[in-house]
């Protein structure tokens, strides 16, 4: 059974935050895309995004290991909502496990690339007034 | 303070499902939209989502009342993801809370349009292998 290009996609994504190739994971993005960096912090475009991973990396002392273990994607026209739950693991800090969001855009050449990442999913209401 | 226009056609369609005024709501909706009506279920275009709204009345024998208690919207471009905390009551049924999950296109004339209407959230992974 072939695999639908945006979980592949996702995969690959992974796999270069993992191996901090960021020219790869920057490649997955729309050129104003939403990356969530926290609840309220946003960097948007991809010199704030690459810019954004190469924190992430030194905050987590370059042994970031992002994967999604379970992946639901709802798919019309040229949109996709991404609902997965994702496990982040680092060697300087607990496992976390998250409810990411994400919405994917088909551009014209028929690819995928992602518009906005949120990785905290509905957390990003906690707290909110 | 003006509101921002995603919040406000949200506001109208959860007064459109509490009118059963499904003409006013299904004009918010693109053309091909997707509606989770349980998780595994959609409706997918206008007719489709008609009927499910149609049969959710029903089911809820003309109680129903919608209301959305937090919200955060994530714009870039012309796509917008909502995240929101949905209230869900009637006269027949417990009142539920559900993490909504929406995603908004723009149209060529600047109109936002809901193409993917998510009312369960991460729910959906629930269950799943």
């Amino acid at each position: 059974m072939s695999q639908h290009p945006i979980k592949q996609l996702i995969e690959q994504a992974d796999e270069a935050i993992n191996q901090e190739d960021f020219d790869t994971l920057l490649a997955m993005y729309t050129e104003d895309a939403l990356l969530v960096i926290k609840p309220g912090v946003y960097a948007i475009g991809k010199v704030q995004i690459r810019e954004a991973f190469q924190r992430i990396a030194t905050y987590f002392e370059h042994t970031l290991v992002v994967k999604q273990v379970e992946m639901e994607i709802l798919e019309t026209g040229d949109t996709a909502l991404v609902l997965a739950k994702t496990l982040v693991t680092s060697g300087n800090h607990p496992a976390m496990e998250r409810k990411a969001t994400y919405v994917f855009r088909r551009e014209a050449g028929g690819t995928w690339l992602c518009a906005i990442d949120n990785s905290y999913g509905h957390d990003l209401l906690e707290g909110k007034a």
